[in-house]
């Protein structure tokens, strides 16, 4: 491994396993994220469709666009699958061709990085404000289509020589409700001290995943980034090998205070660990690829079979699915003061699960192919579950498989829970739970084909060619080494 | 690496530096590809659009298809990108989303592998036959649509057990021609001897990468397949240390004889002698993905404006682009002996082209970041040069970058040429020109922001994970180590 890259990991790995900030503790993060979300004067209302300032539906196809042709539009899809138990139908889906971009800034301090984060309001977040990566930008927003202020931070993403590039990779976001969106995840490392705005505050990666323990703190697009985030290889055969590993980068204190779980994850890190090679998975990814089919037609939003389109609002006939919705926005401390947009509303919570097991000794994830309407190049892979309407999918005539292990998980064998939020720019008080759960290394389960065991190490490196949906990703970037 | 890898990886190499073929001789096959050829009775006849037998066209949209609903079918599409000299064009474009299988069975003698070859017609061809993999076969195909014979050795690669698999991976096909087509690109290892139908002949990847140096005799399925194949990943800082691993894997011999160019290549395959880390290259990516912007809209083929459909064809006003054609078929050796089906048909060469160089004395390619209407995730990457109108776009308005290089070569610095057919099953009679060509290492030349240089190991390393384009992966399986 080139040496730059080596002290790179490394610096990432002793934030993760840092908590103590001399610059601010999480308690006084909390103090400060609460007086934060309090004085942010912000207000949303939902209004009709028809009120929505600025956004107008097209004619042919019948989508509902924003009149600059910037931002997003909502237009209609027709799908069709062999993958799922639903081989036919119809939904709206957002489309937003510019790629923009989720960026945070690090330093190191002492051999940790700290990463700027801030403190954003968007209208659809349950809490008004949440922790967003240092900048959060659409093309629009950047080359100022609304006209509003340029967000602060971007010219080190955006001017090579203003910061060392870190992770720079293209991700996507959820394919069942994007078509085709991706966004540039970035991170990079300032050498020089920089000027702090109101709002953003300096935390370790440690500290980040203990708020990753809480619900609703952290939003979608951070935990996309966090997932980016390279961490040693350890070309360990057995995770027996993780105190010496960490005793050699000089976290000796720690070396010992990892035990349980967080051991078995560093484990999981360890390149030559898994059942299954790399290229054996890239050949079952590839046998997914061909075995499923989908086919995606656009089409009119007024053409939408079993979807009602009234001035108010776009939603399914049985109420089940999402709707769209029109907000109303009041703030300070954004681009601009007020705008109107549509958001994606989903009534109840989801659940996101991950399911491990010890393999030989090396924690493996359950990982899961996935088709979605939206989804680049058909397949991507998903966590062991993911799912919008947890009881039926749970009681119903397709139940959705290894959902029970989830809701029926003893604590002794629950590994991480807490709500989390879906981008809250497009989404209306999204939440899903997410979970990681571990079985017994001797409990036999029946895997369908489209169901394999990866390590922690494998999903990182697919992780950075596109092949993780941003549901695993989420789950990823909330893993605790501590 | 996996000692199963790597000796996988050993016998793929030593059967690339093996010419002497104990079951045939180079001179030998191409007697019999000669006979092969000569005995093929078939017949290509072109006929109007509105006699081909199964095909129709339909309303809405008005596409060309077959009557079966499946194969493949003609539409047109509106382009618009920020990519290029053209802002904004209409187009057709085939649609085929069903995922082939493009195979090759290998055997190991003498810890040399063994590649069956078939000798096979297309009615695109320019002369008949060319050499395609084991099994090339659509889902059509072996689903039985036209109720002919299944493909020989399918089983081998639908039934586990019948084959270890050794490359399986997903990989594009033309995104200037095809809407996000891809194939599975497969090869697998058989032990027990297996029976050989006539047509098929085992063959060194030695003796396919001699065969690469003459014109039109491997097809671009086999191209396509054996550019995914993994060599050995040599942990060398230089080239100097190409005689000596050699040596370690006992091919003492051809340790002496490869010198020049074919050490180059070699040298250029160690995993940490690049000007740039992976990352690096993956941040390059995102870049092209966040900058440039591509929108496709499928459109009805009637509606496409500067293009003229007849009964007979549909061709464009300025005759400069592809045409879509008819042709009527009549062969033995193929599941059915008669059919007719359309074609896209290009008037004159193409060429691709990789231009080398020599940084930090290892040679790099120079790749370059490219959009296409059915180019999956929007951007691939591809060689240094493609182009279609050669002496247009070495004259015109808007040259082509590096064309130059290629039209006005000294022999000296002409590393590879040949010309090669395109797909016959779907292209009518097109061929490109492919070149490589080395610059001295002292040559300054100017990079525009969508160029970048890799190593070979680089190239193969991205190419497992669908970044390279059909036609610079082509060209990398043109490469000779001999």
């Amino acid at each position: 491994m080139h040496k730059e890259q080596e002290s790179k990991e490394t610096s990432f790995l002793r934030s993760a396993l840092t908590i103590d900030n001399p610059f601010i503790t999480t308690d006084e993060f909390l103090d400060w994220f609460k007086s934060k979300n309090q004085t942010c004067l912000s207000e949303v209302c939902k209004i009709s469709l028809s009120e929505l300032e600025g956004w107008c539906f097209s004619d042919y196809p019948h989508q509902l666009v924003h009149r600059s042709g910037k931002f997003f539009s909502v237009g209609g899809v027709r799908v069709k699958t062999t993958f799922g138990p639903v081989p036919e139908w119809d939904q709206p889906i957002i489309t937003q061709p510019e790629v923009g971009i989720l960026g945070i800034i690090t330093k190191v301090v002492g051999g940790v990085s700290y990463f700027l984060m801030q403190a954003k309001m968007e209208p659809g977040n349950i809490n008004s404000m949440q922790l967003s990566p240092t900048v959060q930008a659409t093309r629009s927003n950047y080359t100022c289509v609304h006209k509003g202020k340029l967000p602060p931070y971007l010219e080190y993403f955006k001017n090579r020589g203003k910061a060392k590039i870190l992770v720079d990779q293209i991700q996507s976001e959820q394919g069942a409700r994007f078509f085709q969106k991706v966004n540039r995840n970035m991170v990079v490392e300032v050498e020089n001290d920089i000027q702090i705005s109101d709002n953003f505050c300096w935390l370790t990666l440690g500290q980040i995943k203990q708020l990753l323990l809480k619900d609703n703190i952290v939003n979608m697009d951070s935990r996309s980034v966090l997932s980016c985030i390279p961490f040693v290889n350890m070309d360990l055969h057995q995770s027996s090998g993780v105190s010496f590993f960490l005793e050699s980068i000089h976290i000796q204190n720690l070396a010992r205070r990892i035990t349980g779980f967080s051991k078995s994850l560093l484990g999981s890190m360890a390149k030559e660990a898994a059942c299954y090679t790399l290229d054996e998975i890239l050949g079952w990814y590839a046998e997914m690829r061909s075995k499923y089919y989908l086919a995606v037609e656009h089409i009119s939003l007024d053409k939408m079979r079993g979807w009602i389109q009234t001035d108010c609002n776009i939603r399914q006939e049985t109420g089940q699915y999402f709707s769209v919705i029109g907000v109303k926005v009041k703030v300070r401390g954004r681009e601009v003061d007020q705008w109107s947009q549509p958001l994606l509303e989903t009534p109840g919570h989801g659940l996101v699960g991950f399911l491990t097991q010890k393999i030989n000794g090396v924690l493996h994830f359950l990982t899961c192919a996935k088709l979605c309407p939206g989804t680049i190049g058909v397949v991507e892979i998903g966590p062991t579950v993911t799912c919008s309407h947890v009881k039926e999918r749970a009681d119903g005539t397709t139940p959705q498989p290894f959902l029970h292990l989830f809701l029926n998980v003893s604590s002794e064998n629950l590994r991480y829970s807490s709500i989390q939020s879906e981008e809250g720019g497009r989404f209306y008080h999204e939440q899903n739970q997410y979970m990681v759960i571990e079985i017994s290394p001797d409990s036999k389960i029946d895997l369908k084909e489209n169901y394999i065991w990866m390590t922690l190490w494998q999903i990182m490196e697919l992780t950075k060619h596109r092949y993780f949906n941003i549901e695993a990703r989420n789950l990823i970037s909330c893993l605790n080494f501590l």
